[in-house]
């Protein structure tokens, strides 16, 4: 356990807290509900971007950019749409600055008042379907398959870092199709790509599943998700994916020209993921020691930590450490040698531990004369001693090795906390004590509130894997063809 | 020339806005002087994105990320930086959208309004000292390099796309030193990346310079800057780094205990460039024929366009355009095999060449049963037939003599309209022809201001090679030691 650090047994919610900015990851600023990204979070937020892009890339999908504003009328085009976003949204009504008359600094100048206000998107769909209205005449010009990375602005009341915040950094995509079969193989799709991710690079597992009329995005027809766990048994929710069907085309009237030369509304999904996933990462993995990092997803992979006490070994030990850097490197491995001389090697080693970096090589000068390394893998906190000869080929291994630890480990621990409940009863007091809840649901809205108001759990999601099976609903009583997912979430 | 398409000499400015939307790189948003970056032009800033990452990082710097809301407070705490962009600013005012009591649709909730306006950032030197103020404590937490890559708001009135919008993508550096003299040094270094990056990447020839008191940023005590020159023998300006002095620090009360254990404030540099990159990108080089890209900055670098008559034609062309394909992407070089047989191979021609695509290799049955290709470069418009044996490593030659060729042109150009200037009667008629006129100056803004005033010419920099002489301000006739650079600009 870290000196100073707060358990999650302790207290999960502060422990969090404290893990954010005790790891460099990011602070609050001065702005109410922002939060700055320091350079070491935003490197991991860095390799998420670059690796989802190429997915996208792969996947057929091209960036381009929207504006930031969106006027209030193209706001309210989109009934649901603006009933999800008006109630917590920055509004920009002046367009500059004057001095006040009585010299006490500044206010915004009636002179410079806007006609109509603007909004800071809270998302894009609205501007940007006010653009594909140009873009789009002919079934010739579909599919549009574009992406955009941006920073969007939510204006909510309680916020925490990573995981709500006024401001967040995230992706949309927004594609639009001819043919409303095809937009929704695209939503499906992209809740692929969005859970091929978490699992392959975040080693987090989700459930990929459909939401609840309840739960929806606002102007969707249906909207895919990925749900995953967090150490403390609540779900979250780590990347959308929408079939709007023909919602915004209506709202927006673009219309083209189908095969059969008859006018049509275009058919349209989005989907994104936001710094929410960082937030996602540190929970999925994290200890009492600090921040857990999966390879794939680390700054550092290695790091390598000299402990001398001659100008002698300190000179051979540069000499291997280099050596090793660049068979490390050769290999596209991040590694890091930190020989400051300002810092002991103690300080060190509580700094990358704290900070998650997977492996820790100690090159200490007494193991060496008998060809030895301390390798001290993150995940499990053992450490071992290992012949210097193969070391390179060891650690690659044992990268991956961690990689794949930290996805069974969060497995293990979901299947360990997802059961089937099956009585109101029963599920009062399960929901206690966190976790997933298979329930029978009977499919109304006025059901899953109640739920909600009693007991604060949600549907998370309908999983796309869910079998058939005649049962009650836990509340109602009512007939349920399938088990919905029950928990509390972020 | 491109059919329906207007000249520069007809009209440079129409022919650039034209050429923007044609050739599909952007496009005017509903939202005033905001505008959609679409997918090709997103492409082309995506890789001045990535190029000047990489040299950033290369000279040691990191990406965090900082609000884009600034409190109205911090933004008065600096009097000159106020003063230069309180009159163009978005200014949010309120969190929350309710229905308008007639029903008629929404409007700011009063009950929602903001105790203090926030600020859209124009740039963030206020939220990040302020920031820095909890980062630096001691010499030892200097330097710090951060940049960040961010979207910004300036109220400008008159906008263009790229070169002038109200909302602009662009990367903002903020460092902080514990000496005046590292952070002159690295406000130069900076200039001297944005100018190795222009020339080696967008093939674009910059004179390096600082400005004069009135050019320079507001809040710094020095500004250096790249200016390149347009067709239209009109300056842009391509880049700037300021050294900040300890303004900011002053501003925002960062001290820090130096060496001696005594308080001193830290010294600050920023340094931007902007999506105004691509505004250079296109006036530099582009012609009556449209778009022409350096191939280091080309999103496809070549097209290979099949022309044939017969099946079996069809089938030994697609072949050969699959293995030279392979042959070069594996030499690095980008390559699109357009075998769409919905379109014509006319079109297609067209097309490209709008596109500024720099080799098109036109796969044609009659000249393949010849062992022939045909080669056409953008730059000069020239065809020739190669033979297809070792086509793959005469294209690898002539992308690399093309980027050459581009920056050699646009240098001949620069020089060309590059001349010294002794007499105001002189510096009135040759104004108007356009160019960098070279000007003895006497150093006072209120000279500069005047013969703004009079030729809306202004000093563009003071070059730093500019060499020593004596002579006579072609105004005042005051005495000068060296020439600086007059010209109208962007």
């Amino acid at each position: 356990m870290a000196k100073d650090f707060i358990t999650r047994k302790e207290n999960y919610s502060e422990w969090y807290n404290e893990l954010v900015v005790r790891a460099d990851l990011a602070e609050n600023s001065s702005v109410r509900g922002c939060m700055v990204i320091k350079p070491y979070g935003y490197a991991i937020w860095e390799k998420m971007h670059t690796l989802m892009d190429n997915m996208f890339k792969e996947t057929g999908h091209q960036n381009a950019y929207f504006p930031l504003f969106i006027p209030k009328s193209y706001f309210e085009k989109e009934a649901e749409h603006v009933k999800g976003f008006a109630k917590e949204c920055a509004v920009v009504t002046h367009h500059r600055l004057r001095a006040k008359p009585d010299g006490s600094g500044l206010e915004p100048d009636p002179d410079a008042k806007l006609e109509e206000e603007l909004i800071v998107r809270p998302t894009s769909e609205t501007i940007i379907w006010d653009t594909y209205r140009r873009w789009i005449k002919s079934y010739r010009d579909l599919p549009i398959l574009c992406n955009q990375w941006a920073n969007v602005v939510r204006w909510e009341m309680r916020t925490r870092m990573f995981l709500r915040t006024a401001e967040f950094l995230w992706q949309e995509g927004h594609t639009a199709h001819a043919t409303k079969d095809e937009a929704e193989k695209e939503a499906k799709k992209m809740m692929e790509v969005y859970a091929t991710f978490a699992e392959r690079y975040m080693a987090m597992p989700v459930v990929r599943g459909v939401k609840s009329e309840n739960e929806k995005f606002a102007g969707a027809v249906d909207t895919y998700c990925i749900e995953a766990m967090m150490q403390d048994g609540k779900a979250l929710q780590a990347g959308t994916s929408h079939f709007l069907g023909q919602n915004f085309a209506k709202a927006f009237d673009v219309k083209f020209l189908n095969k059969d030369n008859q006018l049509e509304y275009a058919w349209a999904t989005s989907w994104g993921s936001s710094t929410r996933l960082m937030g996602a990462l540190i929970m999925t993995h994290s200890d009492d020691n600090g921040l857990v990092l999966p390879p794939l997803l680390a700054p550092i992979e290695v790091v390598m930590i000299p402990i001398y006490k001659t100008d002698e070994e300190k000179t051979m030990i540069n000499e291997l450490a280099q050596r090793l850097q660049k068979e490390l490197q050769a290999k596209g491995i991040k590694v890091k040698y930190d020989n400051d001389e300002n810092t002991k090697p103690g300080w060190k080693f509580n700094e990358y531990e704290f900070k998650g970096v997977p492996v820790r090589l100690t090159l200490g000068a007494r193991d060496l004369k008998q060809g030895l390394v301390e390798v001290f893998r993150r995940d499990t906190l053992a450490k071992e001693n290992h012949n210097v000869e193969n070391i390179v080929s060891y650690v690659e291994d044992l990268l991956k090795d961690i990689q794949q630890n930290l996805y069974n480990k969060a497995l293990k621990y979901r299947q360990y906390n997802t059961r089937e409940v099956n009585s109101w009863e029963e599920f009062k007091v399960e929901i206690e004590k966190g976790g997933f809840l298979l329930c029978h649901w009977d499919g109304t809205t006025e059901t899953e509130e109640k739920i909600k108001e009693e007991t604060k759990a949600t549907i998370r999601c309908i999983a796309l894997d869910a079998k058939e099976e005649e049962g009650k609903c836990i509340y109602s009583g009512k007939p349920s063809h399938r088990r919905v997912i029950f928990a509390r979430n972020y």
